[in-house]
């Protein structure tokens, strides 16, 4: 994927947006992500996958799972509530410690996360921070810390009977618990049930995809920071007196994705986390940052939690949560090395690196433009609004792009052409599950939706194709044209 | 699946099972399901899938999204938030309407669902009902439900800056919303998004596979009521003219999709629900039931849900949600059918369907038990606790099973046979990605496992296959074996 930027680069002037915005509205506008509902005015945090989006974070999902998975002997995939008991929150730290600052302005009342108000505006520690609404002086970075309350940021809900619109915690049926705010702790309330059922060897890990939920204070940057979001994570049990070499063997191995997903790796950067910024059950963490529109923000993390979970777990169940070896006869609680893949910004990350904009010149005009006869609407004469013709296109990896070859009938009023596309379709469809057919608008108009969804190619029926059995085979990247052969088109894709 | 299963019972004696513990103990005993926080003990209605639990979902998740969604051109998948905002479940009718009747014993203080008291207890509807647990008079049917108050089933939780620990409903920055009963909803906010970004042509569908939570009084047997669970659903929209035949084609691709599941036609029965017992936004509704152990409950739904929604969200929101259509150059809101399957309801029933006991004679007991020379543990000595020795295993359909096929070495502690068998295993793993190895215990004992989680091949690696280059290939549903030659066991398969 590299290669091919900077390829692309050199042919076509492809320019990488300036702004999130070109990317939420062809996410929007194509059918990717849309806010989530939308038509009662959002709920902050909340994204809704539409087709092309799902079709697109479900190729993610199965690349990830048949790499960690189904491709491995040392690793056991499981699907956890999550609703929990709140014991599980208690030992593993979270009721006491998941909150983030928030400080309130006292003349205007709006809340603000602490550092959101210090990262939105850069001004001298030693100078008073302004409320970002009202700008009413909030004080010194010390001071605004210090009059913060802690605030959790778990989903609270009550599970059982209790009064309904009256919920009081003296209700004895029910219990309070939350939304999972990590997938992590699924895996470790299974570990037992998995060494007792499959018996796996030290070392083994469990793998987990799927939904958490943090109330933040304030979402933002698109997917990026939702209430909702999705994981891809392993907790990977080993002796503790391996886990260096199993930290560095997972650093690799997350390098090694990225790469497949078609990062460029320059924009990649590993940041060993200080002692201050580390989660509280962490002895060693690496974040793998990206450099996203908005800035460089954690894309994924690597962290080793020491024998902090399970021992906790074990001591706040009463559950021996230990492993015996075999053959070195030693009992022990196992430490846990934990890949985390935040699967939103896996999508957001490959969004933002695939976003492509080719300015075309006259004679990079789609020359099939030429050839729409129905709607009398042409490439230029869409071109003519821009000034300068644009073309948008996402340049996806072929794994991971939603549509892998869109099949088209030139003209949609010829029954022959319709018909021997349809023809085409059905076939190339039997070895290419994801191709579609597509006779909606003017051959331009597929052309640059195809481009907007990433299709990597398009097959375009033609009279010539009744006359000698070929058809046009269009490139995304490059936008360039050529005929070939009916039959060597699956091969060819 | 219905014709083998008749062979089966006609060669093997295979009997169905009397309970539901042993498909709960066996769902625990090989990691498909296992009680959520259990080592908490528990929370009621939560579950946690182990890893051979997510293989078998997922390959039916896969089916059902392949069948419904890939592979037709008139659906559109989408992904939606289970956090909304609580506008959309007021004009939904959840709000008011989505409720259970609850009863309490002023005696013991247990509370209980009404409809579960006159299930559980066959009394004649003049007599008074106990309570179940202390056994201290209800009532009669009237009295009690007289008695009952509406519990609504929703999750409620609040979304932004809430004071901690003491949630009230004054806050002004906060809302309280609801974890969603039902995946529907989603597809009815996106109604718009997909018309505007993908300009479907009427009649088409939106599908979506995600969880749903409600907050049940009594969950109760196993996968089937349970507080977090999955659905598969399709909301399909049409003119109301054609509700009819809409919902016939719907009922036709349920039935097929039933068999195609390996379900027992007999099994299966269609309830023309009655006006008195349809949700309120439904003016028809056939319920598939199936015979689960635990007596004949709902499988799926099929529901004419008219344009209930779509018109009260047109309302509540302000937005139109009609339809125009270019042809009649009419403009009208859709009318919807919604076909629905719970996903983990599916997977009991295949449990339920597949669960399989051999008793064999001692002609039938493995012969290759008597080739393990490892443990001393052969198959005829495990029998002897049960006197009759019982065969165990699912008979899943190929498709659904979570292991295709397992490869053993007869005897692990012999390199060559190892070898050989790892070499086997990696040529067969490249086109059957869900083939295992395996090597733990002894070989009576990797048929059992593998009988028990429904691997419908088994090639074992012995002396002869060094010499000959065949292989035992063994038949799950017979217990059968064969000598085949290495090259025709992927073809055989």
């Amino acid at each position: 994927m590299k290669e091919s930027n900077k390829n692309s680069n050199k042919d076509s002037n492809a320019k990488k947006p300036t702004s999130m915005e070109e990317i939420v509205s062809l996410a929007k506008r194509r059918g990717f992500v849309f806010p989530g509902s939308e038509i009662y005015g959002g709920l902050s945090g909340t994204w809704d996958w539409g087709p092309l989006g799902v079709a697109l974070k479900n190729n993610v999902k199965n690349l990830w799972w048949r790499r960690f998975v189904e491709n491995r002997d040392d690793m056991y995939g499981v699907d956890t509530a999550i609703l929990m008991n709140r014991k599980v929150w208690e030992a593993s730290g979270h009721v006491d410690g998941f909150s983030d600052p928030l400080t309130e302005c006292k003349k205007c009342g709006s809340r603000w996360r602490a550092d959101v108000v210090f990262e939105t505006q850069l001004l001298p520690k030693s100078d008073k921070y302004p409320c970002p609404k009202c700008q009413n002086p909030l004080g010194t970075k010390e001071v605004i810390l210090k009059n913060s309350r802690q605030f959790n940021m778990m989903f609270k809900t009550r599970i059982g009977v209790t009064e309904n619109n009256s919920p009081s915690d003296s209700s004895d049926d029910s219990s309070v618990s939350y939304l999972r705010p990590e997938t992590a702790q699924g895996m470790f309330m299974n570990f037992k049930n998995v060494t007792d059922s499959l018996h796996p060897k030290l070392p083994f890990g469990l793998a987990q995809i799927g939904k958490a939920f943090r109330n933040e204070i304030a979402p933002r940057d698109f997917i990026f920071r939702s209430r909702e979001f999705e994981q891809m994570e392993i907790e990977y049990f080993i002796h503790k007196s391996e886990w260096k070499e199993h930290f560095e063997y997972w650093r690799k191995e997350m390098v090694q994705w990225i790469k497949e997903l078609g990062l460029d790796s320059a924009k990649i950067h590993e940041l060993d986390v200080p002692d201050r910024d580390r989660a509280h059950y962490s002895d060693k963490t690496v974040d793998f940052e990206y450099d996203f529109p908005f800035g460089r923000k954690e894309l994924y993390g690597l962290a080793y939690r020491t024998d902090f979970d399970l021992k906790n777990h074990s001591q706040a169940s009463g559950t021996d949560l230990s492993y015996f070896d075999e053959e070195s006869k030693e009992r022990f609680t196992p430490h846990v090395i934990e890949p985390t893949f935040g699967l939103d910004r896996t999508v957001l990350a490959i969004l933002c690196e695939s976003y492509s904009v080719d300015e075309l010149g006259g004679e990079k005009r789609e020359k099939s433009g030429k050839n729409d006869g129905q709607s009398g609407e042409s490439v230029g004469e869409i071109g003519k609004e821009d000034k300068i013709e644009k073309r948008i296109f996402l340049k996806l990896p072929v794994d991971i792009a939603p549509v892998k070859v869109a099949v088209f009938p030139l003209l949609k009023n010829k029954p022959l052409l319709v018909e021997k596309a349809h023809e085409i379709f059905t076939e190339i469809k039997n070895t290419i599950p994801s191709a579609v057919f597509d006779d909606n608008g003017n051959i331009g108009k597929r052309y640059r939706r195809q481009d907007e969804i990433g299709t990597p190619h398009c097959v375009t029926v033609d009279f010539e194709t009744l006359e000698d059995g070929t058809v046009t085979l269009r490139d995304r990247d490059s936008g360039g044209q050529k005929r070939v052969k009916i039959n060597e088109v699956s091969r060819i894709i």
